[in-house]
């Protein structure tokens, strides 16, 4: 079915539209939508609808959809939300290939079974659906503003995604002010069917879009929209505006990884995963669009700071650090290119400091300098004001060095501080739209954004090979359980998966004699702990049926034999299976892993140390899943108690192997097996490096409303 | 000799003053600066002075001071740093009271030897010297303006201090484009003499100044500043930017505690704890300032948003959880206020969504639902643009209700985001300084200033006893041990200090029998250590002289006769002055406490969670001393790591109380023995809520140059 479903494209480059609830009277929103789509000068065939028929902005009112000659590719449908479906079926009728829903009145408040009627009908004919709750969408590529939002949208690279309408409707004005150019807004409303990923997949190789900058309020189907970022910011630049960021509002999650997750630091951490910025603000996620759209990536991370004043040089060097900016800090090399200009009392160290006596000539100079140097790969040039230039020295300055880094595609950024003169010079150069900003922190904020940009797209391609678990084994354990009647795996099962799942837990066996005990423990190693296998004894340690600290052959001897009599002498007729021989878990460094299928983005997979860090500290990873090695481990040194693995004290570094290897195989189940819906071992004790780890306990919850395994 | 000092007041309201250096060239330093003073409107006495002589700007320029017939309230210098010190002295001699000495060319080029020279001779002829290397001073209060800057200045109610003069001058014109008044501007300089101090002593009741915006970057004598802060911010709120942050230039201090200072964060913690502001960027303290000039402090902290979209109604809940502003939540009372006016789809929770169909009448009317409402004690009003008010109308709204909410003394902050219509409003309104950003997080952080400014004026007045240690005792161990030549305390003395101190170590005492042992054994409480006292015996472990974990009596007597008979046996000559019976530590909670002599805030406190808490996860926190015990609760409750003393995972609630003990004893020996630099407990183990604490070991470093004890 899905192969039926038309190409995405054709939503932005539609050939034709139809416009359902055309109103002849100015002011509603079908006449916006019609006026703006004709005035704006979409080339297409345009055709309005509405059952009363008449006349519109020089156009026939069709009384029906059936009355349309042509094929339809689009049609927007702005009609109250009871004769919406009545509309979705006559535009099925005519094979119409989108719908552009804009008319309220389902989910958002309430009346999900209306939007989930329109969509079942929409999914069997093959129809996509934009909406519904939304403003409309805009195309730069043909011209198309199908929106009932302002007219004039200032065509350009920038293509937002919205899912707040009014946010949207703003933030067309908001962008026309700022002189930031679109190649599309598309409302994306209830999200009913389409989503920020299937734009994105439009977007990413549309050439009109240097950058994508979405507005989120919730993630529908999450996997998908992972694996389209991914490939996303290697190509453009990907902002997001995530609100819901605070406490308030979060919903507690069930279990106690999830009460942890506080899904906004999941958010965040596959949002960086993915190569993907986040901003703070609508005026953070807007400043970088402009600059990010401007501005060529650097080729390295060495960045040098030019200032005429000392103070403004610290506060930039404070927010390279926030902001994870590299400062160039050859001393050499750096003098040989600066000492001509840092004359008098400046500094050739970086901040270079040219002294407030800086004219205009001396700033040109050094900004120079620091072009011709292939060692510097990013400027931030800063000025206070002074009696050294007036506004229009300032003014040419910055333009002149802006077009000539430009011209070498090399980024700078400029800060500028002072007064009216100050003001005027920024009026001047932000109309030519060179990034000039009135706060050090804004002018390196954008720089960082590009240096996080760069990273992103030189990442390397991540190879992910799930590591090797027995599923059918997994999959006999979760259809047993889920058989009866559980949402769980029992201890014995837990182990089972870990066996599957070669996870290294307590090694040991079930042996039937004195003598086959003594050759395991031998096999395991002492110490060892002996336990009753029998379905008849519930409570093991009550009827004797455990034994610690089994040291050496003489004591699991007497042991077996201690075992049996008690058990026998406490539930007397009690069946014995065996004896559990196992190895005592030696002490060591406790880590939690975790894997959860969470609600937003699938599979993910969670890290920290064990107990207090992860309860107290709050010191946890997270990731989506697949996952590269390379990325298990970036996860694994997130953590601030990263030290502790690498052997603080004396101590010598623990096992990471076996952690990445963990985190692995608990990646490959909660990938693979659909119906596990939350993998917890707590603690997994790490040994020193070469000695391995223990998945001392494991807690597995399942799900039986999911897909068979994808394997 | 400090009783002859003259009023700082006098700096800033002076009768005469004399510019030395004055020049007959418009354009230098010498005429720009008399020319400030005369355009500008200075009332009182002016005397130019140049050995020259001349006239410029109308007035005769005198050859010297000494021609100067009256009395010399402030003598600016503007000479070439090599003169300064004549002219000096010749200001002496015609018993100028305060010198601001403009020139550079001393300590911050390496001639710390001129300056100080200048700064011995001031001192003692009771002249006060503000800088060297500034660029002067503006008072508002006698329209003098004094520097080389812009001639205008807006006169207002902020009054800057700066540390930094290109920042300064560029912030004059900053103040002047954005709409702030000043009070005054004093550029700091070098600080020889006048420091921050010493102008917040002005400051805070000066009745022109409602607040004070410092920019620093080194710290002076800072106990003494964070005891006028305290004082300062009681008043009127102080904000301050410092520069330097960043890990990058901070260096590295010599104990392992300061080594964790990383002196910024001490800084921070120190502002908080004087009630001060601190501010990232110059951007946010200037729109702080702007703010809270112009706002009333709230009575209370219930705060309300108000908005006509989700989206940024969402972002608001979000920044309001950033700059801790508390959202007001009884939903009964929301809802009885607002039902009138979040009609359809609005909703009538905090945020109090009005819907984008909200017109002029409705933001009015909720906004004034909000205002007579007196359970609501600030108010955050969103607009996000729409069809529904056009520019004048959305001017006239914010316009009335600013007003209507200034009359009624209850803060209220705007954001609206959009097109030309919503940046015509806003530049219509700042003309009127009505408080309206362009972003969310701009809105919300000045409330969020606010606010801290309310909780930091309403703080109670901290009640300071010192606690009670035998400073006797203390000063004898540390004049033996400097007397010895060493720079800290042996193992034995630092014992002492703790019993000097009241402070828990292990409980114990020296036994000369067998008898004795078991008496003192009993008293203690067991297990208990043994331990052979004797000079002649440095490796008492190697000579069989210690002895752990004993149990009861009977090891207690066998333990006395195996230590003797080791020693004697290991070390044949050895004279035997006793036996230690000491207390057994038994394992709790460990914790660190730290005292320590700050090279800039004097004696400062430090505590956090022993071992990896701060060693790796760096949860400590700071204060300056003295602090009452109230602030040392605060202390104490800022580590992440605080959940482990209230009790995790079922343990017990800790004595926290000792702890606090323990912190008041430590701040009393910091800040009553100067020669004391260092103290670290480490660790303090704490028991259970009731059982006290122990301090386990205790490392005290000494410094010789300080003066003597206060006491």
């Amino acid at each position: 079915m899905s192969d039926h479903k038309p190409d995405i494209k054709l939503l932005f480059e539609p050939e034709s539209i139809a416009v359902i609830g055309v109103s002849q009277e100015p002011g509603k929103i079908g006449y916006k939508i019609l006026e703006n789509i004709v005035e704006v000068g979409y080339l297409g065939a345009i055709y309005p609808v509405n059952p009363r028929g008449g006349h519109a902005l020089g156009l026939d009112i069709l009384r029906s959809v059936d009355e349309i000659s042509g094929e339809i590719d689009v049609a927007i449908i702005a009609i109250p939300a009871r004769f919406v479906f009545d509309a979705v079926v006559n535009c099925a009728k005519k094979k119409v290939k989108f719908l552009t829903i804009i008319s309220s009145g389902f989910s958002e408040v309430g009346n999900l079974e209306e939007e989930q009627r329109i969509l079942r009908y929409t999914r069997k004919n093959n129809i996509r659906v934009l909406g519904p709750n939304i403003f409309g969408h805009y195309s730069s590529k043909v011209s198309l503003n199908a929106t009932f939002g302002p007219r004039d949208i200032r065509p350009g690279n920038v293509a937002i995604i919205t899912q707040s309408g009014a946010l949207g409707v703003a933030m067309i004005g908001k962008t026309a002010v700022q002189n930031i150019g679109l190649s599309s807004i598309i409302s994306v409303g209830n999200k009913s069917d389409i989503n920020e990923a299937d734009l994105l997949e439009y977007l990413i190789n549309q050439e009109e879009t240097k950058i994508i900058l979405m507005y989120v309020e919730g993630i529908q189907d999450g996997e998908r929209l992972v694996e389209v970022l991914k490939r996303a910011t290697r190509v453009k630049p990907v902002i997001v505006i995530k609100s819901g960021r605070s406490i308030r509002g979060a919903v507690a999650a069930a279990s106690h990884t999830g009460s942890l997750a506080g899904s906004d630091k999941v958010f965040d951490a596959i949002m960086r995963q993915c190569g993907v910025l986040r901003a703070e603000s609508i005026q953070e996620a807007l400043e970088w669009s402009k600059f990010l759209s401007h501005t060529p990536v650097p080729v390295g991370s060495n960045t040098i700071i030019i200032t005429n004043g000392g103070g403004v040089g610290v506060m930039a060097t404070d927010a390279c650090e926030k902001y994870d900016i590299k400062l160039y800090d050859d001393q050499e090399k750096l003098k040989l290119t600066f000492e001509s200009v840092a004359h008098g009392f400046g500094s050739t160290k970086n901040p270079v400091d040219i002294t407030g006596e800086a004219t205009k000539a001396d700033y040109l100079k050094a900004l120079k300098e620091a072009l011709v140097d292939d060692s510097i790969e990013s400027v931030i040039a800063l000025y206070c004001e002074t009696a050294m230039m007036d506004s229009q020295e300032l003014t040419e300055m910055i333009d002149e060095m802006y077009g000539q880094y430009q011209a070498a595609a090399k980024p700078i950024t400029f800060s500028i501080f002072g007064g009216e003169r100050t003001e005027t010079a920024i009026t001047a150069l932000h109309k030519k739209n060179v990034p000039v900003y009135r706060d050090v922190y804004d002018a390196v904020s954008c720089l960082g954004a590009l240096h996080f940009i760069r990273k992103s797209q030189s990442r390397e391609i991540e190879d992910y090979t799930a590591a090797k678990v027995d599923l059918d084994a997994v999959n006999k354990l979760v259809d047993s359980a889920l058989a009866d009647g559980r949402s769980f795996l029992l201890a014995e099962e837990g182990q089972g998966l870990l066996n599957a799942a070669s996870l290294p837990g307590p090694r040991g066996g079930v042996v039937h004699s004195v003598q086959e005990a003594v050759s395991l423990a031998d096999k395991i190693g002492y110490p060892v702990v002996m336990k009753v296998v029998s379905r008849d004894i519930l409570h093991k340690s009550d009827a004797g049926g455990v034994l610690l600290d089994l040291e050496n052959d003489a004591e699991v001897i007497d042991g077996y034999q201690t075992i049996i009599h008690s058990c026998k002498a406490n539930v007397p007729n009690a069946y014995i299976d065996g004896i559990e021989v196992v190895e005592q878990i030696k002490a060591g460094t406790e880590v939690i892993i975790g894997g959860r299928r969470d609600t937003n983005f699938g599979p993910t997979l969670m890290f920290g140390l064990g107990g207090i860090y992860v309860e107290v500290m709050k010191d946890v990873a997270f990731r989506a899943v697949p996952l590269s090695q390379r990325e298990i481990r970036t996860m694994i040194k997130e953590i601030r108690s990263y030290p502790l693995l690498l052997g603080v004290r004396g101590e010598a570094r623990k096992d990471i192997e076996s952690i990445i290897s963990a985190l692995e195989k608990v990646s490959a189940l909660i990938s693979l097996v659909p119906r596990i819906s939350d993998i917890e071992i707590n603690p997994l004790v790490v040994y020193e490096q070469g000695s391995g780890a223990r998945a001392v306990d494991i807690r597995v919850l399942l799900s039986d409303d999911k897909e068979d395994s994808k394997s």
